[in-house]
């Protein structure tokens, strides 16, 4: 049953050196807009749902470019507002093999979705209009404003009966020093209106502070998870363990821990494409089986081949139908189709 | 010794999406001309022979495009007939690991080949010039017109002494439901008219309804194909055995069975950059072999080898010489030539 | 204040010959989508309206590709149904200087939109949403199917009191010999529903079959118009005079008659650098200055400046904002916005 | 009717910087292979005629992409022999407006053309098997060596009845200090054997060093071009005058003389996409003229609506028809042909 | 004789949408980097001198990029430091005919120029080592913190009995509201410490309030300029008039002011290009012809045509040589250089 | 430290087919401007020293572009000279797998560089200005004027106590047949005058002629080394083994051979973007840990890894910091950098 789907975020451009060369060494850039909340609303409007982005652009032709590309994409663009004068940017140079692929940002701080004032977003007709919200910890860890932002709509839409998902997603650098100690009430606060959680063993041990005997990630996993999601009343908490294999593919397998119960995806290995904003396609994945009321199996297994296919996709923004999924679930790597 | 060689078949266009993009990413198309007709009489034509392209083009931009496109293959371009109004096109995006690449095909019905009426070409004088023609499968799926056409013109190559080829090539979204019912009658028609036949197993059981007790495919193509090259009276039959790997590469099995023998080719494990006409390639280097007098080992070394460089080569054509050929069937995988 | 516009009409993909090489040159293509009833929804969705499209798209890639253009484009795509097999084509190859532009089409008749079945739109509701609804010439030529798609919608918006556009543009091509004949009944049919339509005196003699004595365009064109608005009930009719000058400029008056008073532009010159799709921009501008209540001096002057824009713009398909227009109505050719 | 046309010249790798950066400035080059000889060779194939270039190509991968291009051009490319090292190459940038266009040469003096040694060319083959075999004053001035080449052939087709056409073409770069002098002797041998001629009263000043007391161009032109067909017996002498106008537009003039009598054609004015090869363009009208037996109006018409065309087409080398043509010597400039 | 120059400025990374296409259709860009600083040290390198930037660059890969690109320019890049986290950077569309080009800026305040702290440059040693220096208006409206940075070079310059250039270069969108009157101290400031200044009438009456009852531009500049030259005690004051034609092309014409006489160079009207930065290639023009001691006459020419040169290059910064610029002096549009 | 490094050696322009296209498929080019010494002292400016080329390339555009871009790579252009006339070129088409990359050179032996005459360079100026000299086994190859510059700068730099590297790099297409009896006394000459030499067993035997009766390539390594670095009193002999495995990727051992003892690198197993000029940024390791003074254990280390990286960025020239470097002998291959 098709739900409307919000996701809050800033809309980033992605200003990405084609092929393989430097910065230093080449003369143009492809340009996109995504963002997590972009990838979110994105892939889960292509999964047949209405996928809305709560976010600010300015009035310029940077945002005209941002806004008619993220309808592209899919999303409606009935709640973004206008106003600021800039979009944050990031530089991406591709790696290859044994040289990583590499991110530059220019400042995200003065961009319209950073700097938007109190009052710019409705958040009470936004809460009505919904049925799932989806908020991320990049934009948590931007500033005091946007957080109060997040944490005032997701209180609306909890108090419109709507749903929570966050995405714990914590990004040292831009924490900064003492990172963790300055998150974690941020986080708490996030966590205990959270409904659906992404998060693994890391997150509850860094940011959260829990405490584990175990030196293994899946025992260290296995018994945190439990205790995070009963401390914050959490139904559902998702998450990834990915390993990076030492001929550049990359292995992936996914859990879900629900009604007490853990239920993991078979382990994934294959080729990546482009690494940036494949956990979104898993995240997306995962609550489009809670809609779906898919069963926990059949959840962990979509949104694993789900992040898979993003790995295989131009550009940070999933692109893959449910039936692609559903078939890279069942079968082997095929021939051309035709 | 150089020999003149016409493949009979229909031009099409493809328009492929640069890169890794999809079509619904992406803005600009690279776009050849191909067909199995195009591979078959350019492959020949690089190895030294004269290479004669039986088809009909429109007398617009698009058919002088074709035809020039066709020239600078190495296509003598003197038997193509110009009229109709339309080239058949598909879409190609490309794969990438998991992903597997797709083909969308425009309306191929009404192309100027597709359409061509009665009288179209001059098959005696095409056959007193040839000494060998092509035909294929996937021309024997369009419709009943184009049919017409290939009997005629292998009754009368046949009646000057030529040599007949036949490609199998069954492609069941072209035949739709009940296809192989439909398709059986022509396929015999083609087997009887034909000294050269490229096919495996799967065609003689599901197009020619041919029964095995074997589960095995090797076991099946041992018993089948000499029952086939004995009914039809076929000389020569070749083909492949594909499985591709779990790390995206291919690997190929060529065999050729003459004279009541099978011989096979080694065992090639190779990386793709562009699947589709390969099977054309390997089909070229049979007829090569055949045309040169090679022995069987070398014949089928010698077309597995061209199929396997044609995986490598950009667009459906093949586009290796005989010198390249026979360096890939002796030499480890070099370093730079220079 | 903002209206709800559909358009009804092809989509057709426009693949197009970059720079000035000759397809015969060339080895890619950059596609977009468009067609007048494209140009049309997205020209007023970009003044503020909503802006539907009435049309059809295959459930394949290329259909994915166009709806996400569309969107990108500005237009509601809810109205847009799926099923069919292809996409309507068109290879544009530019032309420079002496040497004319070239447009050759692919199989249209075969296109989702031409082999729409009888319920394929749901009429009634469309009507129910829409404020106006635009049609155009072109679409009239396409079959006979589509024209009872055409007149039966035109009438169910009339039905709802909405506001019905016309825009004649005749295409000898699509009709072929005979074809003002052919035609006539269609567009009288077409004329009788409409309530503002984009024709010139060419049409009334051509198409009509209306006589005048006078020998001058302009003279013509005032003892016509009038008698067209009259006979079929028309409340505003619309057009342009253009002259092509010996150094590739193009020069452009339009006119509005209404309230039995014709107003005129200013004569424009410009140079070109996309000519297609620019007639579409003018309506656009017409539409826009009879919804805003603009007078007919500012409607015609507005309509003028659209098109004299369209003409510098990349593509079919007008991407010019209100404000755009208006300065480029009042300033002289400026230094760069900066 | 269609006649069998040779022309004897070399092929050039021609290297641009795509739009209008310098080479210091841009990192990629367009690469196309020209020369008089291709120029004349593919627009009299496409105007119908067999069209041979008698050349000499490096077996390697250069040469084979020059080959390939030469037929994709409608060249019959089996007179090419292949043999030396290098294909001679010269790079382009684009000028602008005020900025003029730059050509750099590459060592043309290596070149597989311009160090092929006696017996290179089947010159009595290539005699029997053409009806017109032409040459080009840049040729003459490369070096011993291919002056024989070309004496001896223009003479062996002379032998065997052929029409010789020789264009002037002097480039003082090539002939250097003192050029005239070192030209005029094979000048004046190349004159003796030719039946047309392409030069203007430049030539016959400055190479042949003929006096006029003359100083307009005109009355220089038709004081010095009879006595010139007089002396060396040629049956026909055509040329052009250009004027570069003040607005980057070009002005030319062409102008047959024959049968003691001068035939100008219009003086036509254009804009100008690329400059080189266009005077090719003008003589292989001239020369279709002749074939085909038209009025010297209507040849004189054609070379320079030829010329004219040529201008607005990409690379050096011709692409329109014959029709083409004939349209643009009596249309004015038109709208998209759609 | 070649010196030694610095000039003073933020380095700019231009984002340029190829072609013709809105920053909305396109989907990639070309960057290069530049300014005022840049196109002026870059412009007389080019003239033989030695061509330094005093500017602040990120250590970062963009910062990388953009002292590669500099290098590449010829400029030396030994005064540049390191520090601070981002570029400025703008969005460049280009207009054609009625539709002007359009500049976007990022945020250039957060820039690692604009954030200098104290002590950032070695201003003594700088001093020391150059002949003369550059600044521009437009860095004299970024912040305090630059403007302090300008000055205090300025007077280690003078003292160091170096010569000072300023370019007035008053840019309205960076002062905001009330402009002039934040604007006339620092701009006083300057004046009272520059030998050579680049500006026209419209500085005197806006910038500084001068007073004149003419009011035809000429008359203006005739009597201002000498005021200025007086007031501030300035020993050149050089200029240009443009006008904007309405067939695109502008009209330029330069102007130069020293010992109580003003000299202009001829009215040159060209077609543009690329606007931006041609003004840097008048100035450097300028500077070069007093380096070099040329005639007022000489001087003001050798400018005009620099700056004429500059709109037909490719970028913001001009890539003439002298001898381009001498060429372009006294000969007509040419033809291809060969 | 930071030294001053010069390299002698030739530039070439590379003109890469983009892609995977061979150059009769392609219709661009990208260009560079590489060489060994091009890559030498490229690398070696990007580790902190100053790298200067010494060379020799002509005044026009072709020159000018090559000095740009050197400029942009980092390099110090002052010891460049201008004269003759043509740059050295080379094409490179990409292999794909079982495909090899494909070479194919221009005319080298008559470009600037390679026709210098005496006297071209300031040998004493140069030595005087530097510390480290490299030269190159190709350049050895070229032709006795070229060997007599070699030699003599070889001996000033001694003179002037600075350091001589020089690699053998032998080339087998350069010397023709009986190459490394023609080769061998020029090698001599140049290991009695290097301190550090790059090369391993093989340059032994085949250009020395030194004898081993081991068969296994690490056995006649170990005992032939030594013996060259005794015989020519060489202070650092270093070189790999590289093994091409059968999956594409490379395997690659490091060696240094100093005080008697040898230090190998890890066995290091990449894939591989870009092949050419990865010896080169082994080399530069070398030189970089010796003037460091690093161990022969990190020296070695650092310099398999330079070559390691090198292998990923486009281009025959390293890219790579020491950083970079330094992150790549310690980690693992990683996810993005951000």
């Amino acid at each position: 049953m098709a739900k409307r789907i919000a996701a809050f975020g800033e809309v980033m451009m992605r200003l990405q050196v084609p092929g393989y060369e430097l910065l230093s060494q080449a003369s143009s850039l492809n340009y996109t807009f995504s963002g997590t909340g972009v990838n979110i609303s994105s892939a889960l409007a292509r999964f047949g749902h209405t996928g809305f982005l709560v976010s600010r652009l300015p009035s310029n032709s940077v945002g005209d470019a941002a806004e008619a590309y993220l309808r592209k994409l899919g999303i409606n663009s009935s709640m973004i507002t206008r106003g600021g004068n800039f979009v944050g940017m990031y530089f991406l140079e591709n790696g290859f093999g044994a040289r990583p692929s590499r991110v530059t940002y220019s400042n995200r701080q003065e961009s319209s979705f950073n700097t938007a004032p109190e009052g710019t977003y409705a958040f009470a007709e936004i809460a009505q209009n919904i049925d799932i919200i989806h908020f991320c910890g990049i934009t948590l860890a931007m500033n005091d404003n946007v957080r109060q932002h997040m944490k005032a709509l997701a209180k609306e839409v909890k108090a419109h009966g709507g749903t929570v998902v966050f995405d714990c997603n914590y990004r040292p650098a831009h924490w900064g020093e003492g990172g963790y100690t300055k998150a974690k009430p941020h986080y708490e606060d996030m966590l205990q209106l959270a409904d659906i959680v992404m998060m693994n063993e890391k997150d509850a041990m860094y940011i959260l502070g829990m405490h584990t005997d175990h030196t293994e990630r899946q025992d260290q996993l296995m018994e945190l998870i439990p205790a995070v999601a009963d401390k914050y009343q959490i139904a559902v908490i998702a998450g990834t363990h990915r390993h990076i294999n030492s001929d550049n593919t990359h292995s992936l397998r996914g859990f879900i821990y629900k009604n007490q119960a853990f239920t993991f995806s078979n382990l994934l290995t294959f080729s990546i494409y482009d690494r940036i904003g494949a956990g979104d396609a898993y995240t997306s994945g995962i609550v489009h089986g809670e809609i779906e009321g898919f069963s926990p199996e059949k959840t962990v297994g979509f949104a694993a081949a789900a992040g898979m296919l993003a790995h295989t996709i131009v550009g940070d923004t999933p692109m893959s139908s449910e039936s692609d999924i559903l078939r890279a679930m069942t079968e082997a790597v095929g021939d051309v189709e035709r």
